[in-house]
C-alpha cells in the first residue's frame, strides 16, 4: 500500500517493543498474591496487597498521566504534543523501569553476595507501583525541554534517564539505605537536574528567542493545566505514602496533606508579593505543590505535623520565587531554558527536601523512641544515617546531571537521528500532529489583519497589503483548506 | 527589590499562616495508627484505617478541589477565579476546620463534665477527612458570592463560616447527636444559607444587572463545569458513606447512589418541560447532583433502597425547578443574585433532606428492629431522636443565617479593608490576575466592530454581498442576540 | 403556567422513572453487608465487601461518566450532547440492569430447577458493579449513533440494549460457564456490533456526506477527549479486575496495566506509518486502549505477562489500522457511519480478545496446573471449556447484531416518535439544548465574511470607518499589548 510509509523512529519502536515483550516473557514471573501456581495462603497474599496498596497506586496512576499530563498542557499550541507525549513516554518509561529496576537490584545484590544465583523479576502490585516512580522520573525531565524536542527525542532520552534513574535508585535503597519514601531524591532531584541539563542540548536561546510567541499559555491552557494541578495536589498523599503501610504510610499522608496545602498558600502570598496586587497562574499551578515534593524524603519520618506544614511552606516559598525571580533570572544570565520550570518546582524543592530529611533524621532518636529501628536502620545511629541522607543526595545530583549530558549529547537537537525539531516549529503542534488546525491562530489572524487594514486605510483610499490571506475564494468549501494555511502562517 | 510588594492582604496571610502552624505545634499529636511511639497495635490500626477509609477520604478530596473547582467554573471570564479561588480557600479551610472542631469538641466535652482535662488534637485519617466537610462548607457558601467577591474577603468569609460551621457542628453532633451522615443539614443547609445570606452585603443589584454581560456561561465554559458535576456525581457515594464502616456504609454507598440516577432523570425531564423541547445546561449541571444532597441525612438509615430513589426524583425535580423557575422569580422580587444558584442545589435540598430525616427516622423502629441501638442512640425513641433532627436542621439554619449576616456585615463590599472588587469588574478575571487574556473576548470585539462597520457601510459607497449577516444594529445590546442567529447560520 | 410543556418524552420519562421506582420498592433489598436486619456478621461482611470492591468500583465509576463521556466529547459542536447524553442514559442503564439483570438470572436458575422459589434482588457492591457494566454496553452502543439521535431514541435504545445485554450475559454466564472477567464479549463485542447494526437506520449516507461539516473535531475538541481516553486508560485495570479477587484479581490488573502500555505504543507505531510522519489524535485517543479490550476476556486467565503484553500490542495495531484503514473503506464500501468508531476499538477488539481467550483456555491444564479448578469450572477440561468461550463469542455476536436489528428498526430514523433528529442537526448541540452558542461557529463565520469581503474589495473602492480600534499599529509586535487593551475594552 503506497500510504504506508515505515521511517526510522516506528521501525525503532517496534524493535524496541518486540525486545521488551521477549525479556518479559524470559524473565518475569507472577509472584507474591498473582502466582498461578501459589497455594491458598498466594490467595490471601493477593486480596491482602491489593487492600493495602490498590487504591494508592491507582491515584499515583492518574498522577503519572492525568496530572503530569495536563500540568504540561499549558503551552497555547502545543496541547496535544504535552499531553499526548507524556501519554506514549509514560508507557514506555513503564515497560523498561519494571525491567531496569530488576536489573541493578540484581546487579546490587551479587555485588553484595556473589554467591546469590539470579532471580526471576516478581510481577505484583509493588513491581508497577514502582514503574510509576520510573515514569515520574522521565516526566519530571520531559518537563525542562518540552516543546523544544520530537516524541523520537524523548524516546531516546527516556531511555538514558531510566538507565540512570534505576541504577542511581539502587545504590540509595539497597547501599546507602537512605529514606526517601516519595523520592524527593531519587525522582524529584534526579528528574530535574537531568532535564535541566539536558536544555542545553535543544537550543535554549532560540528557545527563549521564541520568535513566534507559541511558548507562552493562554486563558484556555493555563485552566486546562489546572486539571493536572488539582489531580497532583489531590493525590500526592499517595505518591508518598502509597510504597508504605501502617503508622508509616498514615504519617506520609496526613504529612503530605498537610504540607501542600500550606505551599498553596505560600504560592498565593508569593504571587500577591512579587506581582503587585495580583495573582500569577504560573505560581499557582506549579510553586503550589512544592508542599509535596517537600514531604518526598520526609513525610513519614516527620513526628511533629507542624514541622511539616512549615516546610511545605518555606519550600512553597522558594519555588514560588522560583518562579517569579530566580528563573526569569536564570534566563537571562545562563541561557537556561526550562518549559515547565521543573527546577523551581522539583530542583531547588528536591534538595532542600533531602536536606530536611538528614535535618530531622538526626533527631530520629528524640522523635521515634523504641520504635527508632521500625522506621530506619537500626543498625545505625541518627547522626550517621543522616550522613546517608546527604550521600544519597549527592549521588543523586550526581546522576541527574550526569545523565543529563548524555542523554543531551546523544538525542539533542545537533543529532539529525532523532529527528529533531527544527527552530520555527518549537512549541507548535501543527508540526507532529496531522489534522491539526488551532482556533487560537485563526483568531489571532484575523486581529492581525484586522489591525493592519485599518493603518493602512488610513493612508490609502483603500489597498490591501495583506500578504497572508488568499485572493480568491472559488466557493465556501474551500474555506477549510484556507483555515489551516493560514493557521500555519502565522507561525512562519 | 523594587518590585516586592509586601500589602495588607499578603501580610495577613503570613501572619495567618504562622498563627495556624503555631497552634499544629503546641495543640496536635499523631494519633490513632498514626502514632510514631505506638505499639505493634497501633501499626495494625494504621493499616485498618487506612484499608477502611482512605479511598474514601481520597474521592472526597477529589470532590472539593476537582469536583467544587470545575463546577464553579462555569462563568465564561471567570474560570481563573472559579478554579483558583476554590484551590486556595479550601486549603485555608482545611486547615482552621482541623484547629476549630477540635476546639468546639473540647468545649462542649467539658460543658458535660467540667471535671476532664483538654486533650490534644488527635492527627489520623478522620481529621483529615472532617476538614474536607469544613471546605464544602465555605465552597458552599463561597458559591453564592463568586465572581463579586475578592480573594481577601473570601478569605475572611472562610474564617466566620468555619467558625460557626465547627460550632453548630459540635452541638448537632455531640448536644442533639443527630444522625447526619453526609451532613446535609450541617454543610448543605448551612453553608447555602449562609451563602444567600451574605449576597445581599455583596451588592446584588449591580450584580444583577451585569452591565458587561460577564457573569453567564459560555459553550465551553459549561462544558468545563460538567467535569465538576461528573466528579461530585460519581465521588458522592463516598462523601456520604465515608465516615460510616459497615452496613451504614454499604446502605450509605448505595442509597446516594441510587438516588443520585434518580436526580439525573429528574433534571432531564423539568428542564424539557420549562425549556420548551430543549435540554438546559445550568439544570444538567446542578440539580442532576440533588440526589445527593437528598442522602446526606439519609444515605444510612433508609432501610429500603426505593425510598432512596423516591426521596432522588423528588428533591431533583425541587432543585431543577429551583433553577428554572423560583431562582428567577426570587431574584426579580427579592434582589436574589445567587450566582452558582446553591439555594437551589444545596439550600432547598438540604432542608427537604432534613425533614425527610426526620419522617424516615421516626420509622426507625420497623426500619432496623433489633439493629436500632446500632444505627442510632439506644436511648432514645425514634420519635425522640426525630425530633432532634428537626432541631438540628433548625440550628443549622440558624447559624447559617446568623454566621451570613455576621460575614457579610464585615466583610461585604461596603467594607474597603477586604479588597472589595468595583462593580466593573464583577465576574472578570482580568482583575485578579497578572498575564490574563481572554480569547473569547477579542473575539467578541472582532464582531462588534465586524457589526458596526456594516452598518456604517449601508451609508457610504460600499455594498456587500454576503447574505449571512444582519442588517442593522439598532444598539450595542442587540449584538448578543445577534451572534447566535449567526453562529446558527453558519451551519445551515 | 404558561410555560411548562409536557411532551410525549418527558411523559415517558416519568412514567418510566415511576415504575422503576415501584420495581425497586416491591423486588429489591440489602443484603449481604448492607442489611438493616443482619447481625454481627452482616458487619463485618460490609467492611470486607467495602474494603475489597469498592476503590476498584469507584474506578468503574469514573470511567463510565467521565472516561467514556469525555471521549465522545470530539465532536466539536456537540460537546454537551457527548457528555450530556452520556450521563443521562449511563444513569437510566444503570437502574434498569439492575433490574433485568436479576430477572434474566431468575429466570435461568428457574429453567436449571424448577423448583426454586423467587428470589429477591439483593442490593450490594456487587450489584452496582453490575449496573456499571450494564451502562458500559449502552455506551459503546451509542458511540456508533452518537450525533446522529435524539435522546429520547438513546433512551429507547437504552432499553432495548439492556433487555438483549443481560439476557446474553445470563446465558454466558449461567450457562455456558465461560469466563469473561472484563466482559471483552459481554460488553464490549456485544456492544459494539449492536452499535454498528444500529447505524444504517440513523441515515448513514446523510451523516457521511455531512454537508455542514459539523461530525468532525477541532483542536480543543480532541483536547477534551484525552481527558477522556487517560481515565479510560488509568481505570481500565479496575474495570478487568474489580468484580474478582485474590490471584485472579492481581492478574487481571498486572495484564491489563501491561497489555494497555503495548496496545498505547502500537497506537503510534500506526499512526506514524499510515499518517507520513505524523501522529494522528483520533488513533492515540482510541486505539491505545484497544489493550484493555484485549484483556477483557483473558486478563486473570493469561499466566505470563509476556502473553498480555503481546496481545495488548497486536491488537492496539489491529484497532489503529482500524481507524486509519478499515473504518473508512468500510465507510466508502457499506456507507458504515460509526461516529466514535466503535468498530474499532470494541468490535474487532473484543472478537479478537474472545478468540485468545478460546486458545489461552486450551492450555489452561499447563498454566494453572492443581490451580485449574480454582480459575475455570473444574468439570470441564481445557478443550471443552475453549469450545464454550467460542459458544460465548458466538451469542455476544448474535445478541448484538439482532438486538441492533431490532432496535433500530422500532427506534431509528424513520420513526418519528422518538423525535428523530433532522438530517440538517445532526452533530449539532444548538437543535437540542437551550441557550446553546458555539464560539468556534462565530470564528469560522468571521473568516467566510473576511474572505468574502477581500474577494470583494478586489472589484470596489472601501472605505472603514471603524472607531473601536486603535489608530496606528506601529509594528505586529505591537499587537500582543493589543489585544490585551483591546480585550478589556470589552469589559469597560
Amino acid at each position: 500500500m503506497s500510504r504506508l510509509h515505515l521511517g526510522r523512529a516506528p521501525l525503532t519502536y517496534i524493535i524496541c517493543q518486540i525486545i521488551v515483550i521477549l525479556f518479559f516473557g524470559l524473565f518475569t514471573e507472577f509472584k507474591k498474591g498473582a502466582d498461578p501456581h501459589g497455594g491458598p495462603h498466594a490467595e490471601e497474599v493477593g486480596v491482602e496487597l491489593i487492600k493495602n496498596h490498590y487504591a494508592c497506586f491507582q491515584d499515583v496512576h492518574i498522577m503519572i498521566f492525568v496530572g503530569f499530563g495536563f500540568l504540561m498542557c499549558f503551552l497555547k499550541s502545543h496541547n496535544w504534543g504535552s499531553i499526548g507525549y507524556n501519554y506514549l513516554v509514560a508507557c514506555w518509561a513503564i515497560q523498561i523501569t519494571i525491567l531496569w529496576s530488576h536489573f541493578w537490584k540484581q546487579v546490587i545484590a551479587y555485588y553484595e553476595d556473589p554467591s546469590r544465583s539470579f532471580e526471576k523479576l516478581p510481577l505484583t502490585i509493588e513491581t508497577i507501583l514502582e514503574a510509576e516512580f520510573g515514569a515520574a522520573a522521565v516526566l519530571i525531565s520531559m518537563g525542562a525541554i518540552l516543546g523544544k524536542c520530537s516524541l523520537f527525542q524523548l524516546f531516546a532520552m527516556s531511555n538514558f534517564n531510566v538507565f540512570f534513574y534505576t541504577l542511581n535508585r539502587a545504590i540509595v535503597f539497597q547501599i546507602f539505605k537512605a529514606t526517601d519514601i516519595g523520592e524527593s531524591m531519587t525522582i524529584h532531584t534526579f528528574g530535574a537536574y537531568f532535564g535541566v541539563i539536558s536544555t542545553w542540548f535543544y537550543q535554549p536561546k532560540q528557545a527563549i528567542e521564541d520568535k513566534h510567541e507559541l511558548g507562552k499559555s493562554n486563558y484556555l491552557s493555563d485552566l486546562v493545566s489546572m486539571t493536572g494541578t488539582l489531580f497532583l495536589f489531590v493525590y500526592w498523599p499517595s505518591f508518598n505514602g502509597g510504597a508504605a503501610s501502617g503508622s508509616k504510610q498514615m504519617r506520609a499522608v496526613i504529612n503530605t496533606y498537610i504540607s501542600l496545602t500550606a505551599s498553596v498558600i505560600a504560592s498565593i502570598i508569593v504571587s500577591r508579593i512579587t506581582k503587585g496586587r495580583k495573582l500569577e497562574m504560573e505560581i499557582v499551578l506549579n510553586a503550589s505543590l512544592a508542599g509535596g515534593v517537600a514531604m518526598g524524603s520526609n513525610a513519614d519520618i516527620i513526628a511533629k505535623s507542624y514541622g511539616a506544614m512549615l516546610a511545605g511552606f518555606i519550600v512553597g516559598c522558594v519555588s514560588s520565587f522560583g518562579f517569579a525571580i530566580i528563573g526569569p533570572y536564570l534566563t537571562k544570565k545562563i541561557n537556561l531554558h526550562d518549559t515547565c520550570g521543573v527546577h523551581n518546582l522539583h530542583g531547588m524543592p528536591g534538595v532542600i527536601a533531602g536536606i530536611i530529611s538528614a535535618i530531622v533524621i538526626s533527631r530520629g532518636g528524640e522523635n521515634f523512641g523504641d520504635n527508632y529501628a521500625l522506621n530506619f536502620d537500626g543498625t545505625r545511629s541518627p547522626s550517621k544515617q543522616a550522613g546517608f541522607q546527604l550521600a544519597a543526595l549527592a549521588t543523586s545530583l550526581g546522576f541527574g546531571i550526569f545523565g543529563g549530558i548524555v542523554s543531551g549529547l546523544l538525542s539533542g537537537n545537533h543529532n539529525p537521528f532523532f529527528e529533531p525539531v527544527p527552530v520555527d516549529h518549537f512549541f507548535d503542534d501543527m508540526f507532529a500532529w496531522d489534522e491539526c488546525e488551532i482556533d487560537h491562530r485563526i483568531l489571532y489572524n484575523l486581529q492581525v489583519q484586522r489591525a493592519l487594514e485599518i493603518s493602512e486605510s488610513k493612508r490609502s483610499n483603500f489597498k490591501h497589503v495583506i500578504t497572508n490571506v488568499p485572493n480568491t475564494v472559488q466557493e465556501e468549501q474551500d474555506l477549510d483548506t484556507l483555515n489551516i494555511e493560514r493557521g500555519t502562517d502565522a507561525s512562519e
